[in-house]
């Protein structure tokens, strides 16, 4: 771990010079792509590039493509000073922050979408979504030229996404999965937790609760969507400050919809807990 | 001018591999994107690369996804032997020649798309044609990684589009346009010249030659759009077997139309001639 400070880039121009020179020098670079608000889930992402690779570079850029009209683009946690001193001390080489005008240098006409993959769950609710992670993170690519970029399972949908972006767009770098860290109390972590009124946190468990659920039902020989998807459902429904936008079991590698578990499986959710949206998902496999 | 032959290479593996080589010792790398059947105006971007790189790269690759339904994918005109013999003596170094599965491994699922530039002129009338191009083109670069991208200025509104594309993408590469090169008679050089039978060939000179009036009568004092390419339209259909896809006049940059020539234009025009689709294009400057 490096015991230095991050040098903090904030200009496309210079981390492009920095990388080139990483690479000149046969330095593997790792990309982990953040809104910041950075967690202990970041930080195992952190982690997981520090053993890939020689250098890592941390991007905190609260996206604003990838928001909606009617989402918290405006209110979405910032604190730079605190997310730095979160990073210190995990052997982060580069914190690069560029302001929008750098990312979108004349607005963006241009937009990286991947079909399908991207339309259900996580999508149907917030049209326009993955095209706008798809698009910054291309962009990321082309700028910081990562051998490898880590992104967390918690947001299963878009690690799906993006893998196959890099892979259709022939990036030359290899996509990396974190798991999903959680509270003590099985919560995922989330910078949107910090949303929570302490009645929503308490409530908030349920989603794991539902997931863990499911598990043991897949367990006990129970491989009906519908039926997985109700229990799931009814566990949520118990918390009065719950609202579910969506609970679906598709199949984990191309987020097909499954009516029944005969392949590698992942159950997907969302639910707003006072107005907080929250996601988790659990891969389900039948044995 | 090398004199030895190019290197072919079919797999992205090993242009990569030969990229990453090339940037290690310091060469620039420029490429060529063609869909092969390679006339003069090729080898005139072949020497812009030559002059502006150290190492050139032509590809050759007629890529699916910018052809429409009813368009000459099946029977665009394809000669790898001619084209390589073609190539040889203009110094280049590697002759990138992969198959549609090897840019395609999967399908692709992913588009990169430029809004509003792609949408009228040839965009309205071959819808997802400039998608197809964009998507082909970002996939050549992540695999040859070039320094330096040379386009023909013959296909006007596909350059915009390419380098508005590049920009917004933050790709670390420079975009240099080659002007059009033309026949002894004016007709610009184009792979689906040589659909034409001796009488359409003999016809097709009228795109030229409407571009030719139209900068007269600009020079003229004539700055009003609609008469322009009204002019235009006239010495085209004296052709019986012509016909126009369109004729307009746009903001050379933004591609806005413009009713009047009040800044730096270009006239933009299709014309089927005996079923065989021509384009062709001029700046016009009032002066």
């Amino acid at each position: 771990m490096s015991p230095t400070e991050p040098h903090i880039i904030t200009e496309v121009r210079e981390l492009r010079g920095w990388a080139e020179q990483m690479r000149a020098e046969g330095r593997r670079i790792a990309l982990v792509p953040t809104m910041g608000a950075l967690h202990e889930g970041h930080l195992s992402l952190v982690r997981l590039a520090h053993a890939r690779a020689d250098r890592v570079v941390v991007s905190i850029f609260v996206n604003p493509t990838q928001f909606g009209p009617n989402e918290d683009l405006k209110h979405y946690p910032r604190d730079l000073a605190s997310d730095l001193s979160r990073l210190r001390g995990n052997g982060v080489d580069v914190v690069f922050t560029p302001s929008v005008r750098e990312m979108y240098p004349e607005g963006g006409a241009t937009w990286v979408e991947v079909e399908r993959l991207g339309e259900g769950m996580c999508g149907r609710h917030r049209p326009g979504h993955f095209r706008g992670v798809t698009t910054i993170v291309a962009r990321l690519f082309n700028v910081a030229r990562p051998h490898v970029a880590v992104f967390g399972e918690k947001d299963y949908q878009q690690l799906v996404v993006i893998r196959r972006m890099a892979r259709d767009l022939l990036f030359d770098l290899e996509i990396v999965a974190g798991p999903t860290v959680r509270e003590p109390d099985g919560l995922a972590m989330s910078s949107r937790n910090a949303y929570l009124t302490p009645e929503a946190r308490q409530q908030a468990r349920a989603l794991n609760a539902a997931l863990h659920e499911v598990r043991e039902l897949v367990r006990s020989g129970e491989l009906d969507s519908k039926r997985l998807v109700a229990a799931a459902r009814n566990r949520i429904e118990k918390e009065p400050l719950a609202e579910i936008d969506y609970i679906e079991i598709r199949d984990a590698g191309s987020l097909e919809p499954l009516s029944r578990l005969d392949r590698r499986a992942v159950l997907g959710l969302a639910v707003r807990v006072a107005a907080t949206r929250l996601i988790d998902n659990t891969i389900l496999e039948a044995v």
